[in-house]
């Protein structure tokens, strides 16, 4: 039996996706000269470093959700779960480019990485200077001693919403590459998934799971996470989390931050609610502030149940571009 | 087997949902005299109408998404699936009274009437004058000769925006009365449900479906719809909403409408998207011009999957109301 989606063909399911977005948001996106590749309408200036961000689809709204003025300028995108080829990209970095230099954005995964990469090589024969950031924020998926080898989910909302900032605010290159840099060092992610989430091609569940039972740590992509149970209740999911978080933070007393609690998909507000209560309480025990909170879904994986929660560690220059004021289509992001 | 879901005590489920709501956007909300009373923290004001809203929880970011300056001044909240009693509602009234008059508006459900009508006869009693308004944009639930029974569902967005903005634009009691009234007269909805929810205190499934079967016109409370078959594409499933919304709506060719398409919880963006395609496609072969779009989760039954269309008929007044600019916690909705 297929699992049930609304879609037409599993084929077309990403361009006619993009179809939808262009067609609902034409104020905010328009499209390249790729077809994969989307452009602020707003966003894009001569002198101004250009953010582009992108990756595999599915995880709606990651990345479209993040371009528009004040945040990214362009997004690659791929087939879901799968890295965009290099073409997109380079056509998002043709597009975005004011002579300042782009900045490309996007989680630490192989086929990101390999594809990214070969679009800045073709860039830089166009004598358009680009660096890289990966983010990295999933704490489960790597030890801290090789931090350098963790995933990037939710937590690119606060890497990329910095990046975006330094951009707009006229940062050159190398400022933007160390705001962005800085922002994910300091930017903490723990998922938990209770389903598997089917592709619109296959329409199988991508693994497994026992009716009663949640895994710790899984990755948006599915990935084995870190420990896998019977259900807890969500004062025990987010204790579990944020130990862990707190302990990878090694924050002080009085310190301030922001907070993301995400819903892979299927699971509602309702429950990320009840989450967010457990999280405040375990922050302000810790000493800790919160400067402002996002609840909702922000980076998916289809229609996977589940949920993350991100603590991202602000000093004051990235308060300040936490705070800088963005516009884009999918939510309110400033 | 209990459903999986990321809660403490069923019980506690609405009130430990709202503390961590009113946690997250201390900007935006507080509480009233009452715990179920949940109050814009910038909207009300002296000479102004009040804008109260309010029903069962299990629907959010509906109704507390829409509660912020511009648009609802209040939300009176229940249990989940059920109305809130009188004295949320009166708490509302009494905190948003400012000497202009208060209007209530909700989904016309039995027992939300029953309460609400309740409260405004207290809130008379000290001298408060309320108006109500039921919303009914759910073209399924009843026939077109008796539209007045019809429930009120995902439309809400466009019914309440326009109340709001009459109340911030200064309009009198009766002018808000009679905005609200005309917008919800020109708001139609369709709504599609492929797989039941569970409530927090039960933890069962609500109703039985197949795993290769829809419901078309299914209600937010799982109320049955008009026709249960196999699963569509997302073409033809739309095209079933558009045939009905059309002919309801008896436009010209050259007028203008809004969209909504939105998630009942489960079914991600991807989704939404792809039937935003063909919901724009059957709108421009009607000669139709679609002003504006939102695509989400807007209205949702916790984690049912399954998806709504409403189109809002605008004309010159309710596009200003549309536009006028609100500021609401979870969503961009001006």
């Amino acid at each position: 039996m297929q699992t049930k989606k609304i879609i037409n063909n599993g084929d077309d399911a990403v361009d006619e996706m993009l179809d939808g977005i262009l067609l609902a948001h034409r104020d905010h996106l328009r499209r390249g000269d790729h077809k994969r590749a989307i452009i602020a309408t707003n966003g894009p200036r001569d002198g101004k470093v250009g953010l582009m961000i992108g990756g595999g689809s599915g995880h709606e709204p990651t990345f479209l959700g993040f371009v528009g003025k004040g945040l990214a300028d362009a997004a690659a995108i791929g087939n879901v779960f799968a890295s965009p080829p290099p073409d997109p990209a380079l056509s998002c970095a043709q597009a975005i480019n004011g002579g300042a230099g782009v900045l490309f954005m996007y989680g630490n995964y192989a086929g990101d990485v390999m594809n990214f990469d070969m679009a800045a090589e073709m860039a830089a024969m166009e004598d358009i200077e680009v660096r890289t950031v990966l983010t990295t924020d999933d704490i489960a998926s790597a030890p801290r001693d090789e931090a350098e080898k963790r995933r990037g989910v939710a937590g690119n909302f606060f890497s990329f919403k910095a990046a975006g900032a330094a951009a707009d605010l006229g940062m050159d290159l190398d400022g933007c590459e160390r705001v962005a840099r800085h922002a994910n060092a300091r930017t903490y992610t723990m998922g938990v998934a209770l389903s598997p989430c089917s592709l619109p091609q296959t329409r199988r569940w991508n693994f497994d799971i026992g009716a009663d039972e949640m895994e710790i740590g899984m990755g948006i992509h599915g990935e084995p996470g870190i420990a896998r149970g019977p259900l807890g209740t969500a004062d025990e999911i987010v204790d579990a989390m944020m130990d862990r978080i707190l302990d990878e933070m090694g924050a002080s007393a009085g310190d301030r931050v922001a907070v993301l609690v995400n819903s892979l998909g299927a699971t509602p507000l309702m429950e990320l609610y009840i989450m967010n209560r457990r999280v405040q309480a375990r922050l302000a025990e810790a000493g800790l502030e919160t400067h402002r909170t996002w609840v909702g879904p922000y980076c998916t994986s289809l229609e996977m149940a589940g949920a993350s929660v991100t603590v991202h560690h602000l000093d004051d220059e990235l308060t300040r571009m936490l705070d800088h004021p963005c516009d884009c289509a999918m939510f309110r992001a400033g």
